[in-house]
């Protein structure tokens, strides 16, 4: 596999690895410093971001220098966005949904409740007007953002009791950021964002009882197991979407058109190869969880389900009367998700969900 | 867009478009000829394979000098296998399910009866050795393919009379290729292949009562409302998977790591960018096709497609019996679907169930 090559090449870029083979057109190559939300080599979305960093290198033969640095490296994990905006980086690698402080909008460009499957985001992104107006939003904090991850459909969870009402939501403390964390607190969960690597601790020492992360070939890793036993599947919250590439507007304003091509290109490979990597590893994982650590598997009910619908409707409405922009957004993603969702329902869905029935595979 | 960029730049690959800008790097470049199974800007499937072209001379600064021949340019659609893996041009585009009478395991690289959807196909080329089976299987033929588009879930295709029961399938002349033509001719239908540009007439003439295409936005195009006012949604017959950049094996071996990164890249976006295209477009075009053309929109009943199970299973039965290789393919990609298929289910298809019913989307 190819692949294996991009995990080799990206160790070297690290920090400092500027030294990725360069000849033919070095000579006038420019500097690009990218700032993470993960922490080295974490697996699934570190191990993705230092594998986009080196191909960048890669494929501009070294006409990118690319210097990579991991949470905490040059800055924390949640001040990437600013790094860049101000210009001491050129790039960060994270999701967009860590700055709804900044604008609830940013949401939509990582993934919101009851929102669009990774594939229908993709498809509202790219051929149906969702980048321009995600360069609307950014290029108003100076950032220009292309797609660069996405994890799938999020599971549901870790809790360290079942959830079987509503109810046994109020009170909760859950690690869950974005507009999810929003749609728990209307159900009377009290919520917090913490970075990837700063989850676990806090759920160990009982300052949460619950967390969600992304699904079980990236959520293995992080041992949630040893405080919470109960998992449940696909959530409501992170359905799909993407991670960012965030970039300096201006810096990006001043690339050639060859240069564009390169980080696109390389942006667009590994938004597809993360995602699949997760789907082709989270089976895999899931049996590791059950039957190594004794985790077990719960479904939302419908009950839970219909309660996080009323309060996903009401946390839309307060993103709509934030601003003109915000309204903006939500109509257009709502509008996007019924058109393409649609569709792919009738495709997709209609043949899955026969396969899965006459194969027996749920 | 950037993407009208690309459609833009599509345009000068065709025959001869050797002149992309090419300065540092061209000294030395090398001559890439490719060969299509689609006609001259043929609505989504030709459109994406000129954009691929365009892509790859733009990503490589003009290195690969890229001629593109669309079906009949230079061979014909079908005579393009051969016409690569002798060596006379460099790489086609195309499905490898059109050449399954050299072997019945190409069609697990475009798509099977009951297999994959493109997302869990992507993963088992990309993650779960199936590119690796792919290689040894078209090594054999001196071809080296790499995935480059995907249109999702087909259609379940054109009929000129509802199919109710699968006796409406008894003595159907249908045009329906690869191992999906093998499950209708099992039913009882006369099954026939024909490239995308001879389907039409066909239809018209009556020489076939029925044909499958792809989906709501490339099948607007093919004018088969005329003929046939049945349109049914997700078929059994092409769940997913990917067409393929097949190139002559030799020639690939010989490339650098550069260059052959270029390829990789270019290959990836055009395969993720084709499948969102029609993601995007599918809800609209299928708008028009029963909102101007008045398309009866049906869906298949479990009857039938229990009958559709029971004749894959025997012609998987009849794959497994023509080689050990096929075998072996066989073997991989019922594995994988399962590990995959079951967690894709379990997360994305939960939540999909789960907000098309709260959101009323179906």
């Amino acid at each position: 596999m190819e692949r294996r090559k991009f995990l080799k090449g990206a160790a070297m870029a690290g920090v400092g690895a500027a030294a990725l083979s360069a000849p033919a057109i070095a000579q006038g190559g420019k500097t690009l410093t990218i700032v993470s939300t993960w922490p080295r080599d974490f697996p699934g979305l570190g191990v993705s971001a230092q594998r986009l960093a080196a191909r960048i290198g890669e494929l501009s033969q070294g006409h990118f220098k690319v210097e990579y640095f991991a949470a905490g490296e040059r800055v924390g994990a949640f001040d990437v966005f600013d790094e860049v905006a101000s210009g001491n980086s050129q790039a960060y690698i994270g999701a967009d949904y860590y700055w709804v402080g900044k604008h609830p909008g940013l949401a939509y460009f990582t993934s919101v409740p009851f929102g669009m499957t990774t594939v229908e985001w993709n498809a509202w992104i790219k051929f149906s007007g969702g980048q321009e107006l995600w360069d609307e939003l950014s290029g108003g904090f100076g950032i220009k953002s292309l797609p660069c991850g996405a994890t799938g459909t999020q599971a549901g969870g870790w809790f360290n009791k079942e959830i079987q009402t509503p109810e046994d939501l109020k009170g909760l403390k859950m690690r869950i950021p974005g507009l999810g964390g929003s749609v728990m607190s209307k159900l009377g969960a009290s919520t917090v964002s913490l970075p990837g690597g700063q989850i676990y601790e806090n759920l160990v020492s009982g300052a949460i009882e619950a967390t969600e992360w992304v699904g079980p070939y990236n959520d293995y890793f992080m041992k949630f197991y040893e405080a919470a036993k109960y998992y449940y599947t696909g959530g409501m919250h992170e359905p799909g979407g993407g991670l960012a590439f965030g970039m300096n507007a201006s810096w990006w304003g001043g690339l050639t058109d060859w240069e564009k091509a390169v980080i696109e290109a390389a942006c667009m490979e590994e938004h597809a190869a993360q995602f699949e990597e997760a789907c082709a590893r989270n089976g895999e994982y899931m049996a590791k969880l059950v039957n190594e650590h004794g985790v077990q598997v719960r479904a939302f009910s419908d009950e839970v389900w219909d309660a996080f619908g009323e309060a996903s409707a009401e946390v839309f409405q307060e993103v709509r009367d934030h601003s003109p922009l915000a309204l903006k957004i939500d109509d257009a993603f709502q509008r996007s998700l019924r058109e393409i969702g649609g569709t792919m329902a009738a495709l997709e869905g209609t043949f899955v969900n026969q396969r899965n029935r006459v194969l027996g595979l749920i």
